[in-house]
């Protein structure tokens, strides 16, 4: 770094901005890097959360990747508990506010915005007490709630999102009861409703009562604080505890009150290089970014840390004077759920329809091993492809072994193979991981048909 | 069937003949249909073996997918014990030999060929008297023998072929002592010699003993006939049991004998209608047959039942009018030995070398899962690329879940996708199922620049 330099800025110390940092260090040695952090730890997988409170491992700092310590022998500069609260891009500085001290100044060259997300607090009188569990800290705190003495056998999941689920599923393994309210008619949007069906009857399985078409009222609580009640329309449920998973927003204020261009998803508009429009020398990359959704053939907001560390690398590489670009998603996401594996890849029927998109579709039912395999037990593969027969997505619910085979679909959805070439690809086979024919190509057999009598 | 048609003729009723007659049933539902097969049973799964000789499952009935009966529900006459000894080819018939009757002529309009496999026995004194365990039937005479009284504690078993690695595991599950013995230095040539070294570390952990390189003077037996020991050079193992896995080719006298047309490969000449050539109505699918190598672009001889029943498809199809075609395939393998399954695809570093391309690969080592998810284990992936970073082949050794990714790499070779590309492929993540990079992707960047630094 020289003595005249300010060097690259990093504004948020999770996947994005710190994957852009340390990218930076390999690229350019010299080059000072400075990131400052609002909470308390880095590089944490906030995905891991749900694990955490269900009592898989004990140990919240398993959760976290690298720690400040660690970036600072590679020569990254991270400081925690330290927000930056302005962005001047005129002066090229932003304004830093650590508490018990003034708000400082600090220059930058370049500067990686990522922020990342929040929580959506839904406009349900009480839900504004919830501490949303986003974070490591957060976890922990709602971990102690659970288990010292501010327990109670009822809670209430408001949000049948993949997480809604997996925090459902979670604490019934603390032994709780627990209902999941959603207001949608179906659990897990991103998945067409046949689909979403499976995912319901394995929590339903699970002990989970599931109340889909939820309207709330309101969030009820005792007078010291703690949660009382979820109060229905129609229905008052018991509830110890309350957890709110009813989404994210991209974290934009900061960046939208400096002036940085705000795209139609509401994240951050960026280019392929993670650079922000209009503003040279400053990238945005994860949950605060938009993405390019290649089969919508427009920019989307997509909160995943494999995005976020892959656009975090983009913009490192790119703010240290090399070349990289990121080329775009394809809406592909796995979770499990209770007795099953649910994953998602391309487009759903639904997502197809909006975007006025014509489309086939067809299910398959089958074994995700040999029928006399030990544990053997059922998937359900839908694909999806337009009237040509390209496959444009699939969904896969099924038991252990199931849901990685979405990241075949992805790639064939990703390259534009059609259904009839699937139906023939050479895939592999042995009684311990499936039938003679995948059922990948069953699907694929299925729905060429499907093509060929829609034609 | 038209009074004076003899429809459909199918020599050898398992994967490839079975596949063949049913979806000809399907397309031509007035014509006939009949099947010849040698053995007791039809459409077996041959790979299933092992798992029942290890006491997986003890009905040997669930190895076969479909019986006689149920081919006769559908209008197809299958005759078992009833060997097809002579096809005469301008007559249009074949001699059919069974057990206490005279050999009968069946006339045919279209003969699918699909008589497999069979063992090659090698030139040890000794081998030709063991049975090789490749049949439903022959499975039940062996594990009658390990069960009832000719059982005893040691076992040889020679070739280290994935079904070699099988069958010791096999014999290790029923408590057996057991070494496996290879000509060559290494075990599952079908790997590079880097992936099979894992292999062998865990059949060791296992407990089988691997003698590689090890040249077999003779098998000796007890004066009653049964095996008493194996007698290498310098060694000789005691040997209750000797199982010989020591490959297969194509069981294509018959085929020969009448005329049909050999590859380079010693399997039946097909084109990609699965016709043979220059015989009109004359198909052939399976183990027998000859397949299109796509990387190679040159035919080969591939025994597995995923190829077998596809091409069995296209015959049938064929046969019946239709018009059907194998796409030809990539070498796509797994199967799970101990405690690692184990994969290939495409082109591994040595076969590349002896088809005298040029290749680039790199090998790295990963996590089945997040690293603080239970049953998280290691997995090894090795990418093969060409010069210009077009991905060749892939090779995975792990732990439970981590060989089905193979099937990605299928798809992404099958594609003609660069490396670079793979690289930012959006492939799924949550933490039960990989870390926040997929193996794959974490695979595919080492090669990248792999293939950076050797340009």
């Amino acid at each position: 770094m020289s003595a005249n330099s300010d060097g690259l800025l990093v504004v948020g110390g999770d996947a994005g901005g710190m994957s852009a940092a340390a990218t930076a260090r390999r690229l350019a040695p010299e080059l000072g890097i400075r990131a400052f952090e609002r909470g308390p730890y880095t590089s944490y997988s906030a995905c891991g959360i749900p694990y955490f409170v269900a009592g898989l491992f004990d140990d919240a700092e398993r959760l976290i990747s690298r720690r400040p310590a660690e970036f600072a022998e590679q020569g990254i500069e991270v400081v925690t508990e330290a927000e930056v609260v302005d962005i001047d891009l005129d002066r090229r500085e932003v304004t830093v506010a650590r508490r018990g001290r003034a708000p400082a100044r600090e220059g930058f060259d370049q500067l990686v915005y990522a922020t990342g997300a929040e929580a959506v607090v839904p406009p349900i009188p009480g839900a504004e007490a919830i501490e949303p569990v986003r974070t490591v800290d957060a976890a922990e705190r709602f971990r102690d709630q659970l288990l010292n003495g501010r327990g109670g056998g009822c809670a209430v999941v408001i949000g049948a999102s993949y997480l809604g689920l997996e925090m459902a599923e979670a604490l019934i393994e603390r032994g709780m009861s627990v209902t999941l309210v959603d207001r949608a008619d179906q659990v897990m949007t991103t998945l067409d409703a046949d689909m979403a069906a499976e995912v319901q009857a394995a929590a339903e399985g699970k002990g989970i009562r599931v109340l889909l078409g939820g309207e709330i009222e309101e969030i009820r609580r005792h007078p010291d604080g703690r949660a009382r009640s979820v109060k229905l329309v129609d229905e008052e449920l018991e509830a110890d505890h309350v957890v709110l998973s009813t989404g994210v927003r991209p974290a934009v204020a900061l960046a939208e009150a400096a002036g940085l261009e705000i795209g139609p998803s509401g994240a951050l508009a960026v280019d392929d290089h993670q650079r922000c429009a209009g503003a040279e020398g400053v990238f945005a990359a994860g949950d605060c970014a938009e993405s390019w959704h290649r089969l919508l053939e427009r920019p989307v907001n997509v909160q995943l840390g494999t995005h976020a560390n892959k656009q975090g690398r983009v913009a490192g590489t790119n703010a240290a004077g090399g070349d990289a670009s990121f080329p775009g998603l394809i809406g592909t996401a796995v979770s499990k759920i209770c007795r099953y594996e649910v994953a998602r890849t391309g487009l759903s029927e639904g997502e197809a329809a909006d975007a006025g998109i014509d489309v086939v579709s067809a299910s398959i039912d089958s074994k995700t091993r040999a029928g006399y395999f030990p544990g053997t037990g059922p998937i359900r593969v839908k694909l999806v492809a337009d009237a040509g027969g390209r496959l444009l997505g699939g969904q896969i619910v099924g038991v252990e072994g199931a849901a990685k085979r979405i990241d075949v679909l992805a790639a064939c959805v990703w390259s534009g193979m059609a259904v009839d070439e699937l139906e023939m690809l050479d895939l592999s086979y042995a009684p311990p991981f499936s039938g003679v024919y995948d059922p990948l190509l069953v699907a694929a057999r299925a729905t060429a048909h499907a093509v060929r009598a829609a034609a």
